[in-house]
């Protein structure tokens, strides 16, 4: 096992089988000791918050997975707070995809002249780059053609997919009377098709949630949908 | 005539017959007293400015209306630095429509990450929201659908007319051995049948233009494009 490469939140290690092994860390994003899921830096360190994002990561990839909605997601070690998973290269440099249910956050601040704060969206589906320096700028379906990071083919998948896995999170969310307001993924070309599949993580750090009108907190979150 | 609005290069009158007068002013764009198009703010002054980019202005929309594509356009007085045009609303409070043949500017801000300055693009569209608080955001063919600021079948008719009043344009400089880079234009609806038009202006002020990989300010573009 071999250690490949330090993320914000994860480590990744290469497998001797051509698999991957992710270490999810306790270090999770956030400005000025305060968690927030859409910032760049590490923000803090919590106890157990490495192990409470996989087992909601594995809870929904499991859900995928029985649904044969492809994923990168073989299985996950909650006691190691590892997750194993197929090789898959990312688009261009990454891409994140929002899909969003209500209006906030960057939304709000880009389209505040047309929305208001909390105002249903359609499951509105984005794509930015991960880009730090930028600060993740949004780019269209014709961009990220042109500029050779995904095709149109390729996009098609990526937001049917997108809005068909937000469509899962939410209705699960909505078992427990939460309500999903935006979720991010990321995806990846897996397999010898190089098949658009979902990677990266589905946890509390990836979307906001909110109870009787009130956010929750990514850690709350992850203890409301998973009773031990 | 009466007066209607105050812009910020030009004002709005009223016209008995149910058209309007524009009234191009010698203000333009710009910050630190330097003309920059890109600029939302009033920078400077300069004498002749505006009947300069009428007559820029004029020479295209004419060209326009040979070619039977829908514009505002009604006849321009360049001693008068007036336009006189049919009524139109705009999508929403107004959306600018970028047409890109080489990165600069805003694209390569956010797209530096893929893109090196000046590499050619591919007629690339791109709409964004005039919203001056929120520095103009960018904004997507779901996203203006989803707000209710345009229909997907305007967008469309948008994106085309934009593409084709692009090559018009680049290749009118391309005459005179200018290279056209990007240029910016705004849309209405005109009409009875609401069918979407070009309004506002054609001038130095919509575009970036180099010769010989050199840039040319808006009113050396106007003196070379205008041979009197």
């Amino acid at each position: 096992m071999k250690h490949v490469y330090t993320g914000k939140t994860k480590d990744v290690y290469a497998l001797e089988d051509g698999n991957y092994l992710l270490k999810f860390k306790d270090d999770v994003t956030g400005e000025d000791g305060k968690f927030d899921p859409g910032a760049n830096t590490v923000g803090l360190t919590i106890d157990g918050a490495g192990k409470a994002g996989l087992r909601l990561t594995k809870f929904f990839f499991e859900i995928l997975r029985e649904k044969n909605i492809p994923t990168h997601y073989i299985d996950a070690n909650i006691e190691e707070a590892t997750m194993t998973v197929k090789p898959a290269t990312v688009f261009g440099n990454g891409v994140e995809v929002i899909c969003r249910y209500r209006a906030v956050g960057s939304f709000l601040r880009r389209y505040g002249m047309y929305a208001t704060e909390g105002q249903p969206l359609d499951g509105f589906v984005e794509v930015t780059l991960k880009d730090d320096i930028r600060q993740d700028p949004p780019i269209s379906e014709d961009a990220l053609h042109m500029l050779g990071i995904l095709s149109r083919e390729e996009y098609k998948v990526l937001k049917d997919l997108t809005k068909e896995i937000g469509n899962i999170v939410k209705e699960e969310l909505a078992k427990k009377g939460i309500d999903l307001y935006d979720i991010k993924f990321e995806f990846g070309r897996v397999g010898g098709d190089a098949h658009v599949a979902l990677i990266d993580e589905i946890s509390g750090g990836n979307m906001r949630a909110y109870k009787d009108g009130e956010y929750i907190e990514p850690l709350e979150l992850e203890r409301l949908m998973i009773v031990e």
